[in-house]
């Protein structure tokens, strides 16, 4: 029997402005990333969500993200490792009082969009933002791509770290994904998206754009919760993994 | 002996914009409220803020605003009360980040400008603040102008609530502060204002503008850590209290 | 034969964030209120709302609103005169600068949300959003509400003002909209709707919600860009109107 | 004789937020580059100094810059050069329409940190953003960093462009100025800076940190308004030139 964690990105939605379909999302994953205000999100969102995935028994994670709702945190900004500091432990802090708020318990902190594949490569941003993490709650885990540099750092701060693999991503021959700027990035169909998850999963290799395999770590999964297909993918995914006796449950409940 | 807390607005510099002369005021109060990001205040300024109150043993308070840098949080906005309990809890987890993030503990909540005033005055909006201070932390001491509704809706909802005067405002037959566009709003003379704290802390009461005194609670007074004699000012009402054996401590520690 | 002008708030939508369906809605209008980058808006979607207008001959309005995108520019926010003054030029300015871009003309102005209703009512709100727009440009069309202060502001700046009637909004005896926050705000009946708005162009009357007829003066009429109906309303309302020999054209051509 | 501007960056104060000594030093440069509301400025900063420019007579620039107020415009941000146009037509279409409204000519554009820093080397970028001033108005002046990128695509797009020097900075051999990290970044004495300065103005040469000479073209020197010293070197640099036949003159004047 193998376990894994299924995670998406929620609560970014922003005032009148609506994104992802979280209500329909929810009753698939088993961790939610909740956007925290700076990429994405509000106070108002970011309430409905995390009371949303207490209702659903869904663990709940901070998604901290770069100061730029213009560019949903998705554009590389130059920070200092302080100021990564700074903006991550703002941000966990603000989820986190809705958490309290509703007597919950948060379980993990995943950085967003450029924020998380600068610390994937960039060894001091990464050490920032475990520190962060760590001094908020040591018993928080950290999420980063899997064998990446955020990994290594949450690791070596002494917290509990979650490798995360893409279903819908390909695979470059040093671990990282293929940038969503080259033609063959995702995989749009969903069985092989699907069989690629499972071999990660049961065999901890996947094969890559190169052509050859790469061992690769598996404890969290990412969906997409936007685009047309998203419900379908996510019912699909659980279906399949259920089928090959893959169990899905909140990492903080097996890590 | 009487025993009184003193505070100030603290953290309201934003990125490379500066404002008021926290280092220096942080010597002579013993209650600092730090902004959280919205009307005023940035990650950063947050963190060092945090970090000089730890220092110098000042007792540590949210100091959540409207979401309205360009006015400073001073605009009236027209909000629900579930949306100011939304940025209320939003803004003083934020805070509570970096309290956490060093081994401190958060004392208190005192709402901003607009949203203070708004608040004394509006008893659901009053209602949905304390709330929300009180779902994050029942512990968290309220601050409310003295005689104000916030200060009856900390109470009724089972929070302590601290009741502040200011020393260089004067006030109403009602118990509300003159309007600052009035003439006569501010006590510009340093003697004068801290008679006015000294007679409301020992005998309750202060004369208003229409020349009857009214009696007003005193558990903590406001000084302004801006403008040119901001410093001088903190010095000379310490230094006054204390010579009227009026001891200054954290609210958090006689409340 | 009548002659009337179709309006539509256009380019609301803001980075990832997608509101309206103007590529649709462009069709059927003749005049387009494009969003400023304050309330909603950001400089991408304004110059591809500009582009757009341009192609399908549509005049083009700024449609300056308050700086809350959280709020979508619908709460009401205590302004001075001179910040309404400045915010105005600011965001005409802006707008105008793609219209000058792409060689095309400004038609006309139109406030939005918080800041179109507060001009209804307070003069000197009013007069100082005409100032600004007459600052800009005194060839551009101010819009308002019909019978409002905004209407009365600029004509006693010397603009020419286009009066607005709502047509799916429930009117007062002394010619306010009813608050949608009252059960009968909204006529949600399409035909009911386009006999309200035939009625006033033809008649220049409308009936209250009180039952009695006030006279009302209509040179454009707001439809909604958003909502599961806005393009079939859009489609039935521009048919009926043809049907009833009135002529949509753009205000600008006609006034 | 020789003719040169002397330009300083204006207007970077925000809602309470103050930073520069706008009033001193317009005394002092004949162009002012004026901020946009992104990195810095606001619609009321905007207007008071525009006035304060057209009162002194001093040429009007419009100093677009990346949408962080946080950072001030001086972090990097991964941009497209689509993003750039559109962030560069809209900082200067709200600038002028304040210069309009005041009835005063808007005369150059130059953008702001590290916008300019990146415009400097990156040509499509520099392409983009000559585009953007070309289209709003194609008489505008296009301020840039003598021998940059900036200068080449604004000449390119049949712009006039001036060759800007910075009075206080030291140059590398390639012509770009030394990074502020570099501890020989800055020249700190006010006579060298002015000798560096003057040299470029008379001999076109600068001598670098390598200790060999390169050419350099200058139209205009760049002074900065803020630090302590700001104004009397402000005073010291022009009373400098003055006395060895340097006439200061706004750029449009004379290019």
């Amino acid at each position: 029997m193998y376990i894994v964690d299924l995670n998406c990105d929620m609560g970014e939605s922003f005032g009148s402005y609506k994104i992802g379909q979280d209500e329909e999302i929810m009753k698939y994953v088993t961790s939610a990333n909740i956007a925290c205000g700076s990429h994405a999100g509000d106070p108002s969102i970011m309430k409905k969500t995390v009371r949303k995935a207490v209702e659903h028994g869904v663990g709940i994670g901070a998604h901290p993200g770069l100061p730029d709702l213009a560019g949903f945190g998705r554009r590389p900004m130059e920070i200092s490792e302080e100021e990564a500091y700074d903006m991550v432990v703002y941000q966990i802090g603000a989820l986190k009082g809705f958490v309290d708020a509703e007597g919950a318990k948060l379980q993990h902190v995943k950085p967003h969009g450029a924020l998380f594949n600068m610390a994937a490569k960039k060894r001091t941003l990464a050490d920032a933002i475990a520190s962060a993490v760590y001094d908020i709650d040591p018993d928080l885990i950290l999420f980063g791509l899997a064998g990446s540099e955020l990994i290594k750092a949450g690791q070596s701060r002494g917290l509990r770290t979650a490798s995360e693999v893409f279903s819908d991503r390909t695979y470059q021959q040093d671990g990282s994904l293929t940038s969503r700027r080259a033609a063959n990035a995702l995989l749009t169909d969903p069985e092989e998206a699907v069989k690629q998850v499972i071999r990660m999963i049961k065999e901890n290799k996947v094969r890559t754009i190169q052509d050859v395999d790469i061992n690769i770590n598996v404890h969290t999964i990412c969906i997409h919760g936007d685009g047309p297909h998203a419900v379908d993918f996510a019912n699909y995914i659980t279906k399949a993994l259920n089928d090959s006796e893959i169990k899905l449950q909140a990492i903080g409940k097996f890590l």
